[in-house]
Order: C-alpha cells, then structure tokens, then sequence
C-alpha cells in the first residue's frame, strides 16, 4: 500500500448523519453531503473523525458509514479510529483498509503520549500491522494529552509512513509554523477554520475540518494559492461569521448539522446522545448567518 | 436475563495480564489470577474494567479475555464496556452476553453526561437492546463527566435495570451515603481500597477494586459485617501501606502488575502503551511493602 | 454609593502596559492608551482584569494603575478583583473605591462556586462592606468553576446590588439568551469578540472585551443598535480576521500587546511571567492584520 | 538573611482557625494550635499554605496571623505565598519578612510554569528582591501548572537560595526519588500524609503538611530516622485510616477542622467559602477514626 503525502487542499470533515425518528445512520443523506463535497472541489474526504461521531458509532455502523462513502463518489479519504491504544486502533486500520482499500489515504490517530519515542513506536507498529499510511492528529481538548509541537515533530520524524498531520493544539498557528519547518508531512489546519488563514501563512496544506459551507474552506485555500493573504482574505471573510458561529464549544456540532439540514443536504440534524442539541435560542441568528453566506453564494 | 442486584461483598477487578515478549493477552496468568481471586472467596469477577485496560484492547483479545474467565472459574462476572456512547456500548454488551451467559451478573457502563433524564433513558436502551443488567460506574477522573450524587440517584432510580453502582467520583464516603440512601441499588467502592473503611461505614455493599492481596478486601468486608468498624479496621490495617502504595497516580497499576508478578500470579508486569511501566526508583519499597503483608498473611 | 447597570455599550478591557527594560508598569503607555480609547468613544473602561494582567501586579501597582486611568480620562471604569475569595476581595474593591471614587461603575467578582446561594450571599457581602456595584464574571477557563447560566441567573436574581454580568463561559451566546431572559442586569459578552455579533443577538448590552482595535467594537456594536445584523455585520467583518488571531490561547494577551504596540499606543509589547511571549513566527501575519484593518480605518 | 537548607523533619501545615459566628480569624485557637504542634515536637511550622485557607485571607489577616504565630511559638517558620506571580509573590515575601523577621525559614513559591530556565529566573528575582529563602511548592492540582520532576530538578539546581521543596505532583514517591538524587535542597512529602511511608523511602527530609494528629507524622519520621521502614509502619499504622480520611478531596480541610475541634485545639470547625464544610453523614465515621487514633495516643 503506498504512503504518499497527502495532496494539499480542503479534506472536508464529513458528518455521520442520523435519521431524526430511528437515530440510526442516515446513508442517504451521508451519500448526498459527499457528493456535495465532491462537486464544489475538496481534495478529499476525513470520514469518521470526531465531528463525525465515531465514538458513537457501533463497527456495522463505521463500516456502512465507510462503504456508502467510497460507493458515492471517487474521492480519496482520510478515516479516523477513535481508540487511543495500539490494538484497538489497529482493529479499525483494518476495518478502514477492508472497506475502503486503495482509496484509504491515510488512517487519522490521535497522539496518545507525552513521550515522542514512543508515539513513534506505536505509530510504526500500526503501519508495519496494517500497512496504511497515517495522519496523526494533535486534538489535546479530545484526548487529554499534550505533547507540544517540538516532540510531535520528533516522533513524526522518524516514521516515513506519516502522511499528514492534523494539528489542532491551540495556538495552533505556530504549531504549524514548527511543524512545517521541521517534518516532511503535510500539515493541516482544523478546529472548524477559526484560524484557516493564520494556519494557511504559518505553512499549513490546506484544512481539514468540518463547517456547513466547504464551498468556504475550498475558496480560501485556492485564493491562498493563487494570490496569498489579501487574496484568501478577501474569499474567506464572508465566512468567517458562520465559521465562529459553528465553533462553539460542545454545540458546534449540532449547529453545523443544523446548518447542513436547512442546506438540504441532510435531511435532520440530530446528533447522538451525550452531545447536546442546538439551543432554540440560537436558530434565528443561524438563519441570518445562512442568509448573509447564501447571498455571497449567488 | 434475570437482573438481580449484585450480591455484596467484594467483586475483584481483574487486570489484563500481557506476556513480556510479545505484548500479547497471557491466558494462563489471566486463569491463575481468577482461579487465586476464586479460592480466597471473592463475590464475583469485574472484567474489562479500566484496570483491566479494556481500552487497549481488541474486539478479539475481549473476547478471549472472557472467555478465559468464565472457563477458569465458576463466579458471576461483571463486565465493563469502555466506549462512552450508546451504540458501540451496546456491541460491547452485546459479546460479553454472548460469550458470559448466565454468569453475567451485570455489563459496567460509565456515566456519561451530567444530565440525570439523559443518563436514564440511555442505560434504560442499553437494557432493552441487550437484556442485560447495568453496573453504573460514576469514575469523572477517566470520563471527564461530573454528574453529582444527587442527580446519579435521580438516573438510577428511574432505571429497573440498574443492579449496582460504581461510585468512583471522589469524596466517595459521602456520595456513598446518598447513594445508599437514594436508591435500591447496591453501591460499591472503587479507587483501590483507599476509603474501603469509610465506604463500608457510608452504606457501600462492598468493595469493585483491583489490589494485589484481594485477600486483604476481602477480610476487611467480611469483618466490617461481622463486627463493624473496629474489626474490620484490625482486618484491613496491614494491608494499607500497600493499598495506598498502589493507588499512585497513573503508575498504580504498573505497581500492581508487578506486585501480583511477585506474587506468582503473573508471569510478566507488562502494561500497554500509553501506561507507564512502573518507576525502578520504587522497587525496593515494593518489597518492602509485600514482605509485611506476606508476613500478616502467614 | 449608587449602583447603576451598567451602560449599554463597549468597556474596553485595559492592557497593562510594561515597560521593555524593567519590567515595570508604563504609566505613559497606558495614559495614551486609555486616552485612545476615550477618544474612539467607548462607553467605559474594564481595568485590572484579566488581560490587563491583574494577578501580575502588586498592589502599589494596582493603585498606580487605577490613578493613571482616573486621571488620563473621566470614563466611568470597572475595576477587577484577582482573589476568588471573599476577604481578599473586599480588600481589593476597597483600593478601587479608595482611587476611583464615584467613577467605579462597578467592582468586577468572579465566580467561585456552582452553588446559587453560597455565591448571591457572598455577593452580598461584598457590596455590603465595600457599597460598591457588582460585576460578576463567569470565566471558568480562568477559575475552574462551572455555574450554568441557569444557577447564575439564579444568584444574580437574588441580589440587588449586581450591576452587570460578564458572560465568558462557552458557548456564550446560548448563556446570554438565558440570562438576558432571567436578570435585569445587562448582560457583556468578553472573549476577544469572537462571538460578538451572536452576543449581540442573543440579547447582550454589548461587548467588554480588549482587542487591539477597540475600534471595531465600538462600529460593531453602536451598528447593531442601528441596523441590527447586517449593519453589525458589515462594521465587523473586516475586524474579524484580527479578532481571531488576538484570541489564540495563551499568546493572544502578547499578540494583542505587540498590535497596541505597532498602532504606536503602547512603548513596549511586553507581558509578564508566566505569560508566553508572542511568537516570532507569528509576527509576518500580524503585520498583514493590521495592513488589513488600517486600511478599512482609512 | 542566612538561607539554610530546612532541617528535616515534620512542618506541620497549620489550619487558619475562624469564629463560628462572625468567621473572623479566631487568634486564641490559632495560638492554641501551634503551642500544641510546639509540645509534640514539629522541626517548624508552615503557615499561609493551601491548607491554611491563605487565599481566604486578607492582608490584615495574614499579618495577624504570623503575627501570633511568632508571638505563641519560637519555631521556625515557612510561610506560603498564595499569588503566582512575580510582583504580588515578593509582596507577599516582604509582608512575611517584615513580621516574622529572622524566624523565617523560608518563603514558599508555587511552581508557576514549566520552563525550567524561566522558573528559575523568577526564583531567582523573588529571592534578590527579598532576602528570603526559597521552598518551591510543586501542586498541580491547585496550580494547574505540571512541570515535571526533571525539569523542576533542572530549575532549583541553578537558585542558590532554594532551601526546600515540596513535591505535591503525584505520583509524589517517584518525583521524589527523582529531586533527592539531583538537588541538594531537601524534599518534602505533603499531600496530607498519604505517601508518607513511600516518601521516606524515595528519600525525602520529611513531612510538611496537616493533619489533625501531627503526632503521627512526628513519630513515623523519627521511627524512620531510628530504625527504618519497619520502624516507621509501625509508628504510623494507626494513624493511616485518619490520614486517609482526612485526605478525602475538596472536603479534607472540613473533616481535618472538625478533627481539631474535637481533639480541642480548635473552638470551631469553620471553613471560608467557597470550601465546602464537612458533610453531615461522616460525622460517625470521624468519631470512630477519633477514638482508635486516641486509643493508641493513650
């Protein structure tokens, strides 16, 4: 299996979408947000990853979830293992390569020691048992571990079968800034795009993160590309009241989902259980930040 | 399934024995520690709890663990589920019913949100989907989620299926005593032993711990009812140095495996990444500590 | 000594200026700064709070402090208390009201325990030994205690003497809501303006914040009252970007003090220990934030 | 002001005592307490810590309380400094200095952040601005800063003027073991007694904490001194059950409080908010713990 670098670009955090009667997997409605993805140009998918409700997902469930997605569309994907320990991480690499196979782009682990050595040695053991290539996600508010960018670049260093690196230790602008400098994979921005533009100038390859409108994420990337600050700047602002309004704290996922419904490209918004409902509270105000970003759509 | 409250006394938590070599499950010292816990008069067996580092476990090594169990020895068993969600608990519940049977006393599942309705309507799904009883483990140190005595009562009084609980959210003594007064449910002491005394005196049915001499729990709930404080304060007061010895922060288990390999009942103290292997500065205390509960066991 | 709710508006949060050789407060830098603030039309000032690094300063320190603002400008100021607990705290409310005389709108109070009434009744005590107004901020990031806007709008209901609330507990704009709905006292959102607009429409009385453009918190909100969301929105927007990289945690006081610094408001940039320095890699960026606002100033 | 290395030995951490009725510092228990820790023979006294409520205290009263406490007893004398921060820290210093003069045996800082270099820098400035003699107190638990034995280790080695720590990181045994071998300043356990056999051994000077029966601690480190590890366990044996209890998260000052009212050296049990006060339901437990701790006092 090769261990290519992940390409650069937006890898769109997919949601697991949930029937509001049964709470069961919603394949209908998942095949249409990625497909929606693959229209407006992401590079690829992260499918199972912390927005996407994995921990709450039984394993008939992340394999129906990974099986509808590669059936929808063609894109390559990133698919996380929400375990925090060699074995059980290893069961869902396998899992992921069964079902997903060459279009597996890297399986996404959380960084689960302190120590870089052996993050390094458990990270070349889940390659070496399972052969995928692995993007190593930094999410200290997820796992409760803290290794700062210095010792995460230590690690990665010295496993050629990282292929990307999700940072998401805030500040994360100049973990990135570290990172890039002093690893050859590919670094990505996530935490829902607050600070996509700060990432995107510290050296980061694009996004990957979740936010109702990926149209967002893929403009600034582009412009960042093509025209630098003023240029991303200019494509991103719009956004970036709809960003801020998606990052709340615990809620962000069920206002993203919400944002998503009212889109059409998810038929409820429910979230599983203990994750809490959006607020009553604040529907009037998403709807405004929905208006104010449709009007920049057309 | 019948759901029985779980008898008093003292359930053993029972650790996950690794070979040195190779890092894999050793079945034969996971048969001779629940054959050691059997012949020295434990209620019954909690496996695949947090110290039995479930979570760095695979879907295949769980199985093999219960299996192992319940073919060494003849006692009820609790089993722990170590997802936090319902869905992917209700796999976990759904094996240890498979492979357990009847000797099932009870499936261990955390609480996981401070919102006492939520709590209720999640275990009472847990109990239809599976059939099984629930243990309620109430451990914030690992889940993170506080929920208060108050409010655990509230859940669990409105759940049939409930038939016992874990209170692991320190200042137990006191929880324990709402507890006992709140709800039918018997409720048992956690954190290794180290308020066992004042637990028993709060209300608490008995001890679900790990502890290298469970002989030592085992006396001390034995002659708390037998003769109450004082008695059970002579049973259990040699064995505290030890106790408390292996409460430690996140080394306590390292120190436990290794006291149980002194012991004979392990071939090898290995624990699993991202578990810190025992500090060579505390060996020789160690023994220290084994030389004078041995010499109270003789 | 009256206790009036606050006014409507933009309290800007005052940065303690240092000076770069010694270390001590710039009494100059922080007469230009709050002078700069008047001039742009705030509705009050927010001093020895948190970013102004309060918990840093002796208390000669603070006096010099709140002398040089009630001096430099005749704004009305809330002045911080750092304790968490009560006798300290009258103590320092009794400085502000010795220095500020009747230009202390209000005395800043954090809250200290979950509990509704153990907090109105020390809320009470307070205003009764010192007549002073009441702030109270709920910032659990910075004291490690969670009330729930609900057990929050209860205390506060219960006391007279509270003259405004400071909502910094995420997600904010769902707290807001509650407790505009449940208090009289108006309710300020904080947090850099990161969710300033959804705090305005949530029902906020406006923002009390630092930012390096108070500027745009003043547009923002005097548009807000004017023309609602997209008046707000337009004023804010080309802030946003900025609002965001000041808001970074932990460098972002650093951050925030290097932007005062290059707008010419502050001699040095300087934060105490242990407060981290602004990233040198971070300093390019800063540089197009602030070519990017100057130039909506212009 | 000669900076000695603390001499070995128990420091008794002494309880700020309040008036039931008005919960001012009640100045005759508060001597009471300390002539009492005088008789039993204590190396010295640590006053103004965690435990002695310092951060529930005014300015007034902390001077009082040295005040008496150097009036009552002629021991040496710690005292804690509640801020952790440069120039409220060498206030605090100076105040300590001023009225306990050439009985100050040290000023006790709290680690404040991990960099070992910047850690030592402050130390350094806080003892040149003050003459005092350093014991740095490492307690994440109330500080939230980890700093690691290592790095601690790293940053006494370069301040001369350190002349104790307190090693209050758990696991306190290993971290211990850690310091004695590479510091020449002695290490002390706290935690209330907890470890304490285990800390001995690592190879700390002894004990600086509270509890209500400092005889305990007192003849455990004098038995280890005289004739080691079984010495010292059978000194200490009898107090475990208590220290243990006394331990008990959140609750550990009420329930030690209420202890020392009932042993008389204390007129009240009163605790200042937000401390929650010792619930009802121990109440019995306490008096049983009481009865064997005197019986073998007798």
């Amino acid at each position: 299996m090769p261990t290519n670098p992940l390409s650069p670009g937006v890898w769109g955090v997919v949601a697991t979408p949930f029937t509001a009667s049964t709470m069961d997997v919603d394949e209908q409605s998942l095949a249409n947000l990625v497909r929606h993805h693959r229209s407006i140009g992401v590079t690829g998918l992260t499918v199972l990853g912390v927005f996407g409700e994995a921990v709450r997902l039984s394993t008939a469930e992340k394999r129906a979830v990974l099986q509808v997605v590669v059936d929808a569309v063609d894109l390559p994907v990133v698919v996380g293992a929400s375990s925090t320990s060699l074995a059980p991480v290893i069961e869902e690499i396998e899992l992921a390569v069964e079902v997903t196979g060459d279009r597996l782009a890297g399986a996404m682990v959380q960084v689960n020691t302190p120590d870089p050595r052996l993050l390094a040695s458990q990270l070349d053991t889940a390659h070496r048992a399972t052969g995928a290539g692995l993007v190593v996600q930094d999410y200290p508010l997820v796992t409760g571990v803290s290794i700062g960018a210095d010792a995460l670049a230590e690690a990665v260093g010295e496993v050629g079968s990282v292929v990307g690196i999700k940072a998401e230790a805030p500040p994360t602008p100049p973990a990135i800034a570290k990172l890039a400098a002093r690893t050859r994979a590919p670094v990505f921005g996530g935490l829902g795009g607050v600070g996509l533009l700060d990432e995107l100038a510290a050296g980061s390859a694009g996004a990957m993160t979740g936010f109702s409108f990926p149209e967002g994420l893929v403009a600034c990337v582009d412009a960042w590309r093509a025209g630098g600050y003023s240029a991303a700047l200019e494509a991103y602002l719009r956004y970036l009241p709809l960003v801020n309004f998606e990052a709340q704290a615990r809620i962000g996922l069920a206002v993203r989902k919400e944002a998503l419904r009212r889109r059409g490209l998810l038929a409820a918004a429910a979230v599983r259980a203990p994750a809490p409902a959006m607020p009553p509270s604040l529907m009037e105000q998403l709807d405004r930040h929905l208006a104010a970003v449709d009007h920049v759509e057309k």
